[in-house]
């Protein structure tokens, strides 16, 4: 039984990399380029390499590592193989026999989104919780649902994919997917900002919104802070369609604890009282008092989550 | 390990009990009443001894019994403590713990839709699937999730209550729940019957549903499958939000197979044509080809899933 575990976490432009010991404390972390060329064939002997480096550095005895876990940008089914990644360039890649055999090292792969979920269910905002679903408003909107502290991939690598639960049947709009109504369209960084030069436009009350050359979902959110009316009616809109999400999710899995990750989420306390204004609203009865909380771990979170892969029973 | 175990569903008229061998064969099945006089307090005392009474009967060795698993209609946490169940008249009732002291085998208890789900994935219309979402439209609508073969029962119990998904927040009409635009309210045998009568009182059209004195759920789906087009238009309206509503569950757990039971299930093919047509439009691109089928095991499925509870590792 090993006492040390690596935690990756591969992004376009950056491979982040964790060391941590089996209890969850990190020892160190540092970054890699991730070398998208030529169908991204260097990645994973470029991640294998920094891992057999840093166990040569430290002098760790390999019998001492219990294994490596990655998170990926793209669905992974429950046996570690990413079905598509395309950030990466990668089509099928067994990626997590192909690290194991890179490093000798067991080796489990899984979305980084739901990675990130587990990581927060480990070791931040969630901690302690057993059932836990969490949304990252990025750029898009990813999630993660964690069921007696394990992924729930998906038969296709689906599970957790709430970004594109269509909730708006009335969008002429269409999303990224190809669908129209995604919650992603409403409540990512991008869909904030959507929804905020919709509401702009569709009057001419004062905001200081009106001032801004390129509303960011930034802008919008300080707006927000600042009792601007017309940043109010926007996240109300924001708010009504992710507290409503989660609302249904919640009627799906009943978690313990709903955590709100990603660069939106950094607006704290205020966007989180919008979301739950909504979410009690519309939940089922018995789930109306479920925690939401925002994401502890932000950038680390990935590592974290991967690290826990290798750690966790079949 | 016995190679026999029981399997029985609590239902607010009758008890369902059935006698299985451990590889899920039906041996026996049999029923015996409700009493839920005086808070319900004989239901368990009765299970009880009509086991006992079966044991003795067949001449089987108590060694022999695995254990016994019990479906209750009320919200079931992983504990198998029924928090109430009010068709029993039952406060919170530790009902594993209770008929285990009784009978003096292992016991399991979950709630009776999650358990009818579980059915259905042992040995019914979803056997060979890991992960099953299965939606029960009877008077109410139902609702259990299995991941990885398990029920998820939910930090309050309320795993797979997607009947009270909320997803229409522009209705006024409230449901039994207190929320407004649970999809019960439109894709219950009674829901059915409410959208049919709003679409009837909508407009003068001739329809074969103006001369039944009071509608049924089964007499819109009759007229549907004979081509009224007043029934077409009031089942395009269940299947869209049927359809949209499994469509967003399939972006939380992405399961392998959803399966359609209740007393609306039976009739067939048509209404799985219906709700495919709107499942398929609002679904994530990799799950829109998931199967949707019809329960197998009508009545009996919360027996094989009682049963199936027992069999399995905690």
């Amino acid at each position: 039984m090993g006492s040390y575990c690596f935690g990756i976490d591969v992004g376009g432009t950056t491979v982040k990399c964790g060391l941590f010991l089996t209890d969850g404390t990190l020892v160190e972390k540092w970054e890699i380029p991730t070398r998208t060329e030529n169908q991204g064939e260097a990645i994973l002997p470029d991640v294998a390499d920094t891992i057999n480096a840093k166990i040569a550095e430290k002098g760790i005895a390999k019998e001492a590592v219990k294994g490596v876990g990655i998170g990926v940008p793209g669905p992974v089914n429950g046996k570690g193989e990413v079905l598509c990644a395309v950030n990466l360039f990668w089509g099928f890649t067994p990626a997590a026999k192909i690290l194991s055999e890179l490093t000798g090292l067991p080796a489990m792969a899984g979305n980084d989104a739901n990675v990130a979920a587990l990581g927060e269910t480990w070791k931040g905002a969630a901690e302690g919780s057993k059932d836990v679903i969490m949304v990252t408003l990025g750029t898009g909107v990813g999630g993660g649902i964690i069921i007696n502290g394990k992924i729930i991939s998906g038969h296709h690598g689906a599970g957790g994919e709430i970004g594109h639960a269509a909730m708006n049947h009335q969008e002429t709009e269409a999303c990224n997917c190809g669908n129209k109504g995604c919650l992603e369209q409403y409540t990512s960084a991008t869909g904030i900002v959507r929804v905020a030069l919709q509401e702009l436009a569709s009057g001419s009350e004062d905001s200081v919104l009106r001032a801004v050359e390129k509303v960011t979902a930034k802008d919008v959110l300080d707006a927000y802070k600042a009792g601007d009316a017309v940043a109010e009616r926007i996240m109300e809109k924001v708010g009504d369609t992710l507290g409503g999400a989660l609302a249904v999710f919640s009627c799906v899995v009943d978690p313990e604890t709903i955590v709100i990750g990603g660069g939106v989420s950094k607006a704290g306390q205020p966007l989180i009282d919008c979301i739950r204004k909504y979410y009690e609203k519309y939940a089922f009865s018995p789930c109306k008092d479920t925690p939401i909380v925002t994401a502890k771990l932000g950038n680390d979170a990935g590592i974290y989550g991967a690290a826990r892969l290798v750690l966790q029973d079949a």
